[in-house]
């Protein structure tokens, strides 16, 4: 299989910790966003909607989106698992999950930012809108876990939940929010962080990455 | 159970065609967004993210995010199924819904806006942003749908895609979307009406609608 990713993608670096955690080897090809390599001819060919990450499948269909890719991986790779088996619980991580992907990450991406920069002209509302938005987000993230005490978001083994925070935590340094307020989240983004699966993934751990 | 919502949230709308489809009986409670109520004391206690949905089960847990509540439904009432059992073909129908729950609804829900109104002071900005997102988001789904001619989204029976689609299409005709460039989302919406679980999850069908 190949993923089509970008480094500093946090929607990519989600497949990437997913695919780690469950021992599936793919290729990686990058596309650079900030150059506009995921617009080329090439690349709308396998996703007309020119976004990263894209999984082509060894029969050569394709999945795009992030947790689709990470859901079709837990159908059919299934152990470990990235959901646990209950159905509320499920519900929970998806839910977590869903405030990052669906509230946060959006909001905060290179194409909104860039709209953001065009209609105020201005690199410091551009800034400010970043870090609010990410803030925002993992407020709520916080106050989902600060009265559990588990390894990882929810329990003793990383799940979607975790896939999804890690990524956005490093979205939020690079947009220097203040970190510091998530004394919670932090101890699970370690925990993850000492994990190869987590770790390996990282942004600055790709071929493609480039200084900060 | 009780399905905390508002009237006019796509979100929400998605959840109760879904709970139509599963034929799942709900009390509806409904809070004015446009008013704050979403964020009283009360709320807050249900869903301290201060968003609809939510659904409250009967035993007093709470699940957010309407794609978890979905998933949830999908997994404690599988009959009829929203999502097909290929996992690929789940991937599609999900990677469909996410273009919809992630890349456009977001970026044109209250919140978002106000923030736009108050970065450009202008309304026609406001509009303008909110008109773009939808089309851009609904031109990939019509792109991803317009080589085939099945009745629903992906197949003959309603999806979560379809569950996704339907409300989208609401928030572009309220941005006043050119939504005659889209011939096969029409298509699929208009049969989709066609079923009492769509038509009656709709926002004028709502106790709490408000004139348009």
């Amino acid at each position: 299989m190949v993923l089509h990713g970008y480094f500093r993608s946090s929607a990519s670096y989600r497949v990437r910790i997913a695919l780690n955690l469950k021992g599936v080897q793919v290729r990686h090809q990058t596309h650079h966003l900030r150059r506009g390599e995921q617009r080329s001819a090439g690349y709308l060919g396998i996703n007309p909607q020119g976004l990263v990450p894209a999984l082509v499948l060894d029969d050569g269909r394709t999945i795009t989106q992030s947790l689709a890719i990470i859901e079709w991986l837990e159908e059919t790779v299934p152990v470990p698992a990235l959901l646990p088996a209950d159905p509320f619980a499920r519900a929970q991580v998806r839910a977590f999950a869903d405030v990052i992907a669906c509230d946060t990450h959006p909001l905060q991406n290179l194409k909104v930012l860039n709209e953001v920069r065009t209609i105020s002209g201005s690199e410091d509302v551009v800034q400010a809108w970043a870090r609010r938005v990410n803030e925002e987000g993992l407020d709520w993230c916080e106050q989902a876990l600060n009265r559990t005490r588990t390894r990882f978001a929810f329990g003793d083994v990383p799940t979607l939940a975790d896939i999804c925070l890690v990524p956005q935590m490093g979205n939020a340094r690079r947009f220097k929010a203040d970190v510091a307020r998530w004394p919670r989240l932090l101890e699970v983004e370690a925990n993850c962080m000492a994990l190869d699966a987590f770790a390996q993934a990282a942004p600055d751990k790709q071929p493609d990455a480039e200084p900060a």
